[in-house]
């Protein structure tokens, strides 16, 4: 834990990227931010733990919605400034029920949706709905 | 591009997370900055161009070493606070000579090395190396 703190270069705000990738079928799922209590949560629990940058607290991924994410590995890059969670993930990753939070492609110079819901914002939140907490 | 534009959200800096992700293998390549003019410049050419934080300029991908991303699709995730770039990846992507710069990962509580150079740095930017632009 030492060691992978010291080659961390996290931002002034104290966080860095990490990028979740479906181990399985290497799809990326989403992008958020971790501090370093979240890393040692994480890595302590084995259930991805995040730091909300518009709640400025943890974000324990599925922590409402049920839709968890277990670590299966955690990577560093070459320059220590990016996380790389490889993961078994729960139902979706997107709070709008898609599998990947990309489901937005540019093709033919327009954006498009490629990826439809799997399920709803009211069944993983509740009739009030959820921020994503990003 | 406008409507793409119009989606993202950048931070305070101009700029945005970008993932590179082998199209082929789906393997995670790095993770780099772009602005706007990096997004124009890598649609309109097909070739992809971050924007270096270091050197705080435009950063053309393989310039100086040849391991150029051909752009296969941008994505953008549900806040548009991120983007997903699926690409070709001429040779390596990281500048330690690596396939990936995602080549350490805590195993059993150590920050182990996971994947061997398929080049030298000095081979990629000859001797007197380079930095790796992010």
């Amino acid at each position: 834990m030492n060691a992978l703190l010291e080659n961390l270069a996290f931002n002034e705000a104290g966080l860095i990227p990490a990028i979740a990738q479906d181990q399985k079928t290497g799809e990326v799922l989403m992008v958020a931010w971790m501090n370093r209590d979240a890393i040692a949560e994480t890595l302590a629990t084995g259930q991805v733990c995040y730091y909300s940058r518009s709640r400025s607290k943890l974000w324990r991924k599925g922590e409402t919605s049920g839709q968890v994410q277990k670590l299966v590995e955690l990577r560093i890059d070459c320059d220590g400034d990016s996380l790389l969670l490889l993961v078994d993930q729960t139902g979706v990753a997107c709070h709008t029920g898609r599998r990947s939070c990309f489901f937005r492609a540019v093709r033919d110079g327009e954006l498009v949706t490629i990826a439809n819901p799997e399920t709803t914002p009211e069944a993983l939140y509740g009739k009030h709905g959820a921020k994503s907490g990003h």
